[in-house]
């Protein structure tokens, strides 16, 4: 078993989906990204928030196992979000964003942190994500999300981390946009020609695909009749794929498989309720005998 | 090995995307089942066309090992379909539709054709579909297409027929509206509750779902560089779907699946050119090592 950083953001959220409300949730993609891995090992989180952030939030974190000794308490208010959904689930609307804290967010690990074996750079500034790979030390894999604003905004610096990053976790419409090219799989292969060796791009509720040197794998969204709020869902995908990977302290291509069926696990509980409530309740058997519905989903016999 | 026989239209269609143009060139749903599902089985075609209807058509149609004892020729001119399709390859815009001798096609089958014990009841007014059913003996497997238009026109026709088929395949947006109900599982078991023990719903690039009793079934779209018209793609994926049935003879949940990947197989290939091009030339082995990718592509170990 290994350790595994995240360098995210830490929030406050209030969602609206035509299911109903949350006001000021615990929040963020370091958030959901880290209390979805840390079913699977030790994960240590860095991030910044404000005096105001509530200490319940902390202890949440802390009960579910998340190593908190990065995560910074400066002076002022924590990021807000604030977003609405409607009946396409796949896509949110921003009604408001805070950066409060955030905006002066310079991460820096600690002699402890640098060493992490597994390292996932979450969806901030693609120049902070820089900065953290500047200051780990050889670690076994890194993983990067990022997202539109970055790629229209940052796009020379968001392509510096590309080169040097194993894993990019992206959705479909962004993955498009980053090769400006339509036809996906031609743009997934245009991102491997930019440094990650794979590709794994987020659908929502048609699955994630990955695509690799010579090699696709595709596992669908798990077939639910009720999702309450898809926020974090991509988060915590790349919680449970990491999260996955670090435990088994693996990267074969075979182990790279069933992370990303533990990443749609984990995504497929999270929108069962808003902010990490479903995953506060979770149960490790309940992963696995969900892991095994996804194996049950998708085989046929040769 | 087992016969199938189909109900359904044989066309001259006229076709743009954003890849080319093909005019007046084969097409139908009757056409683009028949000619895939004759790479499993024998197929016995119901249809009518004009007395305008292309002779190297037929050949075309023959030499593929379709039965063409049931299509009629009368006078007046065959079924045109223009249509039209943006970037966006999953929904086509008709620009024009001229039913001509389809108007009144009334399908009526031989003696040898009632005794057919695979039946697939492609895309046409339910009130025929019925037609066909009641002159069927006793098939062994039904399986019905339908469309936005008969759920919209003819909704009491085609809650008859359903109550008496056992596969129904149907596009997502189209299962959505058939059973009043946005969220795709709710409504596919919604439609179980009206008579099919099976429903297939095609997603177009995102592949196919199986809902049935107590049991899911997903495959994914074939990872594609280059889609040249989607047109057929539905149409041989049922021809793909229940050749494959036929020539086992068999309905077991397994072979359900493996029938499922066989119509994403034929899809795939139908879609890489315009009209049957591709199925023209496409040969047995092509189809067995596209099955095995269908294999790769999902599958990962417990």
């Amino acid at each position: 078993m290994a350790d595994l950083l995240v360098v995210g953001s830490v929030a406050l959220d209030s969602v609206t989906t035509p299911f109903g409300q949350a006001i000021e949730v615990l929040g963020g993609s370091a958030t959901y990204f880290s209390y979805a891995a840390s079913f699977f090992t030790e994960v240590k989180l860095v991030a910044v928030v404000g005096e105001d952030f509530p200490k319940p939030h902390l202890m949440t974190l802390k009960d579910g196992g998340v190593d908190l000794s990065g995560l910074q308490v400066t002076r002022g208010q924590t990021f807000r979000w604030v977003g609405e959904y409607g009946f396409d689930l796949n896509e949110a609307r921003t009604v408001d964003t805070r950066l409060n804290v955030f905006a002066d967010f310079r991460p820096s690990l600690s002699a402890a942190h640098r060493k992490v074996p597994f390292l996932f750079l979450a969806n901030i500034d693609p120049e902070l994500q820089l900065e953290v790979l500047r200051q780990a030390e050889r670690p076994q894999l890194v993983a990067l999300d990022t997202m539109n604003f970055w790629i229209e905004g940052k796009r020379q610096a968001l392509l510096k981390v590309l080169a040097e990053v194993d894993v990019l976790l992206i959705n479909d419409s962004e993955t498009r946009q980053l090769a400006r090219e339509p036809n996906l799989i031609k743009a997934a292969r245009a991102i491997l020609a930019l440094g990650p060796r794979t590709v794994v791009v987020k659908r929502g509720e048609y699955g994630a695909l990955m695509v690799s040197d010579g090699s696709f794998f595709f596992v669908p969204a798990y077939p639910m009749e009720s999702v309450l709020d898809p926020t974090g869902a991509g988060d915590t995908f790349a919680g449970g794929f990491m999260g996955y990977l670090a435990r088994e302290g693996r990267t074969d291509p075979e182990s790279v498989r069933r992370a990303i069926v533990f990443g749609a696990v984990m995504a497929s509980f999270t929108v069962e309720d808003f902010s990490l409530n479903r995953l506060l309740t979770l149960k490790a058997d309940e992963i696995e005998r969900r892991y095994a519905s996804f194996q049950d989903l998708v085989r046929f016999e040769i």
